[in-house]
């Protein structure tokens, strides 16, 4: 167990792929070379910026995996914010686990890191309103359920995970369905009775037959914020709104203000840039 | 064989990976329930962004994977440059198989030409001067071969893909081992004739130190352009440069007229945004 | 492509785990024992007994992967009835790999079909009555997308397919939450807008506090008849109501007429008798 | 170590897979929600039916993998009798993992629980003949050795595991190599001195061509009994003889009495019906 | 398929691993940047030694794996003598992927050639007696189902596949048990009908006994020629009789002349020398 | 960790399919019918033949992940030289899992101790001169991390570990690019910084256009005496130069008098006969 939907079981086989990823065949030939076996080493991982910290399990889990025999101290929980120079993590024992492990933790932990402080700025812009910040199914390859963590560490909440969790019609789908009433009523008949049906919606004037329908949610895609408060009225309480497209730093407190309930971002997951954090050699 | 130094045998798993992510346990359920099976869609993946593409093979794999009757023209090369508005793969076929890769094909694609895109910046802004870019071991988890190969694409050149291909001595190594001259010997010793010796240098007093040892590259970390052009005239070509540390599109210029014959920046796979493509339909 | 809801690129690790799990290291050492290299076999699958089919195309998949050049023609669809004698494939090509596949492909179709086919028979026996018929997860081990498709084909609705893509509040998290509204509370605060929740409900002095929280739907369990009618009531369109609990063919029918939404039966799927199918030679 | 014939590495795997199948991308979203992390639960799996067990420690495992920090205490062993209202397990500890581990746990104990009762019914049924119960390949894709293993628990005895562990000739064998006598003969020239052969015969004037080669067992193909008996005092003790076909509680006595040596039974492994267990919490 | 007791689906992954160990994550850097991605290549593979051949549908899947497009004739098959010059395999096509492949296939080859052609020494040097030539489980890690194949090539026969298909009572068992009669007799208590039971024996006295309880086979282990022919006339016929131990060349004659049914040897399978093999390039 | 250049997260998943391979579906059907649960065995790994020992904590991890119960002491190192009757390891815990454990133990230890072996056979036969014996890419399949590693503990030095990392231009590589000229600056143009660049010359007239280009390496294939010494010659320090071809024990200490820097040879690993270790009972 990592903590809150983060169980061990299922980022293991992730972080022991990363690791086999980095050692490759050889293993780590310059440690091999240059460090006793039996020297020992006591680190901590510090933060070097300012940030929203995620995925400091998973960094635990790549030395663990290593060596089992390491002591390993978490000293901040994810979704804390961090400033520079502090340590989140300290490690002790086998120099050689601790080098081979250093950049695999490092990579995820600043990877997450950087998702969950993306996300946090736009939560903190929107503040006051009633909007919450959303992920997409814009994420890496691979690590989808660990970019929809570090998006919860940061404040958001997590939109679909794939393509099977929900039922989101999209222009494509209402196109091949011959239309938006056709498309709703096909969905509704194939649905469980725990999924529930959102429908991009692109101008103002779609959005009447959807209403007419029924749906759970509409997703206002690429509107501007007058249209998007047009909408949202119009909407009237009838469905979940999601607003999505052009959402920025600047730009997002304009589109909350609408009265929007969602802003998704794809960018949070796809384009955050790293959060910066290193391996600081305390002592041996 | 998708061509040079990405073998399909070798991406495959990471694309069917991807695509078993987004299709969960129960696949596409919006497509299957709005989508008849032998609905047929014409569709093509257009740049939405000026860049540098990358990945394209990778973009056709996934929709080949989900339905070998595809019918699929790539029109642009990786390392081309795409313009707004330009089809880089044209998809014809069954509606379904090609709406549930989408996602996953362009979450590739975007991703690695991300990576492509920002790795040309650097080349492009060092043009004329020696210096060559390169990337890091600061990928992400599961995409190190991928994101190497954008890198290539963009124009730059690899550094070591893992810890066992090349020798790389750092400062922990160093203190470990009681000194880069002991650090170093226990390289040699170690090393195949077939592998590198890279010893990472913080100060301009250490360079002598290795200068005598020998070494194939010194790694000159986070040192200002004035101490810089210094440690480029010491090494006097007794070894490749390499500087590292605060390489930005503004900084990188100086870096490069120092005469340094690498600069590497781990921004390029860990932070470049992702360049945006998207699938438009044509046709039914 | 497998048709709706069963990509190949999901099932086939499956069909593939299974056919290695019967040729074991060895091979079928019968079969090549006794059978020439270049002997041809042509031979039809036929069902034995009356009821629905499903995972013909699972069944078509084990012969392909074992060898591609054997023809195959499927004959009837899942979710169709089949009649004893009545030929649902048939497999012309190399005897030797027809042999090998038969035992995975009949183990996949019966399963399959049994559990399509007493999904069938509840649902026969609530025509006319709005219930519809839904699994659970007690499914077997590995094979839950499978026999969640099955259930379709045999005409029932899919319940949840794993812990994550839906909440469902039972008796255990209530009491471990402190309370049914607390339990709720917290749920709806966690829950992205795309996920349902449901509430296991036992007795009727319950209802109400679930009622007053709101919530999508109760799942109405272990109640007789009468109560069960008095909680449909209760609820009154507010939620989804499914009932739970000593469902058979015989006591469907009275559950289905309280005028409850769902009917949940575990045994579908856990307990299904299999639906007996065989090879058939019929000419080499 | 789980105990004879079921070793941890090889059962690991399959357990392991069913937890990620059940917890998917995301894990437990309701536990994860209405649960606190350090909220500790006291449970036991209780049968809820008579019947024998099987897969207690496939349960137990389950359970470790998700939480190596559990409690767990197995109060009754594989093949035992158990009655309505019996614990067989205690687990104490976290109760998130306890509650993600439910369904999972359960799913494997009720299930082959449910096959070594069936095969317990038919090995009473015959108590006191010679005959002795057998399985059969008839089994559900990925959990042959564990049904194999439950079977056991019934006290009923293995047939191959698969097509690699005995030759076991067929009509569609025979009707390809052109003859009972010729396939048995190739079959003993390409049989290795560990392989035993037994050739299926559906009517008694196969039977002296068969005896006349020389077999280990002959399968006797749906006889009625009198034609069993006289089959069985034809063999006169010169093969090992297995009835098979429409073997049910009812038949099974009048086939065993004619003394033959094993019976096998499909359904015992397809088609049993699970035997009911469930988790009550004892505490917190 | 690729051939009797070699299917293809059960060779692949063994295939696919090797690939991938050689191309590591950068792939084949020599090729990438010497060999335009359309230059086209004829080869073949030339025997450079007299030897047994076996595997070459396994260097055909190795090349296929690549590149589906190359064309490749198989020009010899497994179990056939070659000689040195004699080519046994042509491939034409891409320049790329027949580089690529060619270490993995000749690795393959050449080693299983090594098995067979070590099997057939023996075999050849017991001709006229009554002796088949057998294996052991001292195969190397990984390969045993190939090498199994390879010692079937060379004319031998296979002894148990593993510790699942056969029982064979070995010393240790026979300490643990507290005497051979204990241990036979709970074997045969707990064999399926279509196990065989074979035991131990290392020294004459032991012989008795064990014929006294009846088993499959005795494996007369360490016995110098006079012992192993007095061995072989007490049991006379009443179980099959395995000679082991310092099994040469030099040594199997006289071995197989004591009349026993089958010598078994480690060696051909852990200690035979690769049969040498090599690409020549024939055009461009 | 298992020590240097051999991480466990590595070889862990060799030596489980390893366990996996020789338990089959059943597993052990002896250990289990004839050794009671509770038995206990106390064991020691024994040299039987005098040798170099490498892979000993390979030989633990099989045993370990059986059984992570069982007490298991090593007591000789790899590298170390061993003799006949010294035990390597003692092994003390339950009867099963030890005798399960048994063969793939040895398996590997056998295995790899046999390239040690050979390897340290050719170090001794050079011993004074400056050549250094290494190994190629003719390994096992599946076994080459493993087996790169017994060279080292043999003495020996490892050349590529594959095709990536490396660049080695062979006599195709040169015919396909039209000369060894353009062979090398392709490859120098490709090279990242931390590749070496060797080229095979089979001719001394091929070494001057060679040295002109600047490479890393030459490798003087199949070369005799007398050629190589005024190839040593003519390179004169300018490239590592590297001897391969007909290296036997009698042949290498020639070559290595010619000044040759490096002897490579492909039957160190792939020919090296087993080195015989055996598992004895020392007590229950």
């Amino acid at each position: 167990m990592t903590g809150g939907g983060l169980p061990a079981i299922l980022i293991e086989p992730v972080v022991r792929a990363a690791l086999v990823e980095d050692l490759g065949r050889a293993g780590d030939i310059t440690t091999d070379a240059v460090v006793p076996p039996d020297a020992r080493l006591a680190c901590a991982i510090v933060a070097r910026q300012p940030g929203i910290m995620a995925g400091i399990e998973v960094a635990r889990l790549a030395f663990h995996l290593l060596d089992p025999t390491l002591a390993i101290a978490v000293q901040a929980s994810d979704g804390a914010a961090v400033s520079p120079g502090q340590p989140v993590m300290r490690i002790d024992g086998a120099a050689r686990a601790l080098l081979d492990g250093e950049r695999t933790a490092l990579n995820f932990l600043c990877h997450l890191s950087g998702v969950a402080s993306a996300t946090q700025g736009l939560v903190q812009a929107v503040e006051g309103t009633r909007a919450r910040i959303i992920c997409t199914r814009k994420t890496t390859p691979g690590l989808r359920a660990l970019e929809k963590y570090a998006v919860r560490a940061g404040g958001g909440v997590n939109h679909r995970f794939g393509l099977d969790d929900g039922i989101l019609i999209k222009d494509n789908h209402i196109a091949v369905a011959g239309g938006v009433a056709a498309a709703i009523r096909r969905a509704r008949r194939a649905a469980g009775h725990m999924v529930k049906i959102e429908v991009e919606v692109d101008r103002l004037d779609q959005l009447d037959e959807v209403l007419r329908e029924g749906v759970d949610a509409v997703l206002l895609d690429n509107m501007d914020p007058d249209t998007l408060a047009r909408a949202v009225a119009r909407v009237n309480g009838c469905a979940v709104t999601e607003a999505s497209g052009r959402v920025t730093l600047k730009s997002v407190r304009a589109i909350a203000e609408t009265g929007v309930d969602l802003i998704s971002a794809g960018w949070i997951t796809h384009s955050a840039p790293a959060l910066d954090f290193g391996l600081d050699a305390e002592g041996m």
